[in-house]
């Protein structure tokens, strides 16, 4: 029911990005713009989870805000989880912070929310739905 | 074949972290100590990988040197490979670089390999052999 959904990972450019993990013998998929985000993203699949390589498209992105300080490197981690709401619900009652009130809806329908990084020993931490 | 085996995150105090990740739902395992990487770590399962989670039991260890600089969060993300020495073979054959020149066997027998962020995208990767 759970396991690693992804791992985002903050690059200056998915092409070189690319031909690294190519190079370590991982499929990667096309490059797409996700807007919303001000990214280009390709991701590499590894086993039942993915990385997820992600490429500014603005300066005001938070991936480019994130390069700026702290360089190249690990974003943060998805965890999928078989019941959002209720894990939600019971992290809130013992006092752990989210970085929004409410549990989103992605792109492709799926729901999700971020755990704040100083509730979570500084890893963001994205929370999916299956 | 390919998996992400563990992810490594720098915590102060695995306590702490363990009552979070227990928080999230996921089984954690008992605190050990290894001497060799002066930490203390406790593992959550989590699907097919593991959230390794490091603590220093000195202040000359790498993740207390990790914590002084950076703060706590991702470290390194652990790959599993079907066939590691080919996989290393190609990647020194187009000018990756490693942190070790030959690969190693850690305490379970397992063998590894570091890559150096600098060629992989500012990400610390270690490569594991299934």
């Amino acid at each position: 029911m759970y396991k690693i959904d992804h791992l985002g990972i903050a690059v200056k450019s998915v092409a070189i990005a690319k031909a690294f993990y190519e190079k370590l013998g991982l499929p990667v998929s096309l490059e797409e713009t996700v807007p919303e985000e001000k990214v280009n993203l390709i991701m590499a699949t590894v086993g039942e989870s993915r990385l997820e390589l992600l490429e500014p498209t603005s300066e005001d992105s938070t991936i480019a805000k994130f390069l700026a300080k702290r360089g190249e490197g690990l974003h943060h981690v998805a965890l999928q989880v078989p019941d959002l709401a209720s894990v939600v619900a019971r992290l809130r009652s013992d006092g752990v912070r989210m970085v929004s009130d409410e549990i989103k809806i992605g792109a492709g329908g799926h729901r999700y929310i971020f755990v704040h990084p100083s509730s979570a020993g500084g890893v963001l931490i994205e929370l999916v739905e299956e």
